[in-house]
């Protein structure tokens, strides 16, 4: 699983029948300190995530092991919002 | 999902019989901006994608989890066209 | 689906009984001006492509999706041979 | 599979409701001689592993291959702990 | 299919019961001249490879896709040892 911020949000119309309703939010992958690095992607949100949040995403068919997202066309989906990420004994990261 | 622009088209006669009547087009990944970036691969069009239309593709086995393509031998497919993002608070691209 | 060139072939003769029969290509990602790029591997070839073609290859799960590979362990196979491929209203492959 | 070390652990409370009581570790990928390289990220752990180990990382849907993880919104499991890696026939790692 | 050479071998005794009795192999990446190249990592042997060996490695789900390792927690594996490969018109490689 990525650590990634949603960074922002994306709008389509004309899209897969089975995305309606799904949340595609704009993501960057980070580091385990909340520093973005990567270029941007989108990723269907099915938790309520939002914009600023660090979150886990799943990418590849894993995407769509989710209830939200079952046999749609998603490669990459957020499945959780972190709380916080320890590294080496040390706090990394805390929500605030 | 990536973010990519459509730039071309590819004529292919000998092919999987499967893959007779999708539209095979040319895209490039581009930054929420639409600034092309990364290398040009080709990806099967569900959605009636045009040139210089910037739109979402899925690439692995989501490709094949929509009705154009369900089975075939195909691994990057566009589900949707983009019609804005927005990126930290600020539209970073919206359709003309 | 990558653009690559067929630039050579692979010979094995232990492996994967399945495997029997099928032909095995080396092959290189290239440009739509059918400039080789990256690194060369091996994909299975379904349609009968040569030496020098520029062809499309599927990755992943999607290279079972054909009937010359289905449930083999195949992660790569050559799927379709470029006729052309026009990028920005220009033809930038022709096959001769 | 990857060869990695175990450097610490994630946190998400609003997540999936299959990821409850998974245990989710950051993990940074390594050389058979122990020595990390590339950026860290998540791994759900299946077989008890503990911070400072070098571990066997499967991604992708292996991930869900496990009797931990089947079906689950997963793209990164540890699914072995490393004993001792050898290369080139000398031993690159022992496990202390 | 990835051209790699076998370098050495992994041991854990820690692991997912279905790896029981699979040889995990370190394998690194090569050229079709059998020079080494990107890091090494950890394949799962299906035909009896031994160090020193090119081989080919199917990565992904289709390393799940041989008799030794169907539905294991596998996303790497060896399925073919090479005799030779061609590029170009010419030998650039063949076992001794």
């Amino acid at each position: 699983m990525l650590i990634a911020r949603v960074v922002g949000s994306a709008v389509s119309t004309i899209k897969d029948a089975n995305l309606r309703g799904l949340k595609l939010l704009v993501v960057q992958e980070a580091t385990p300190a909340d520093v973005v690095r990567g270029e941007p992607f989108v990723a269907a949100d099915t938790i309520g995530a939002g914009e600023g949040e660090l979150v886990l995403i799943v990418t590849g068919s894993a995407a769509r092991c989710t209830d939200k997202t079952r046999n749609f066309p998603v490669d990459a989906a957020i499945i959780g919002i972190l709380d916080s990420l320890e590294v080496g004994g040390e706090v990394a990261f805390r929500k605030h």
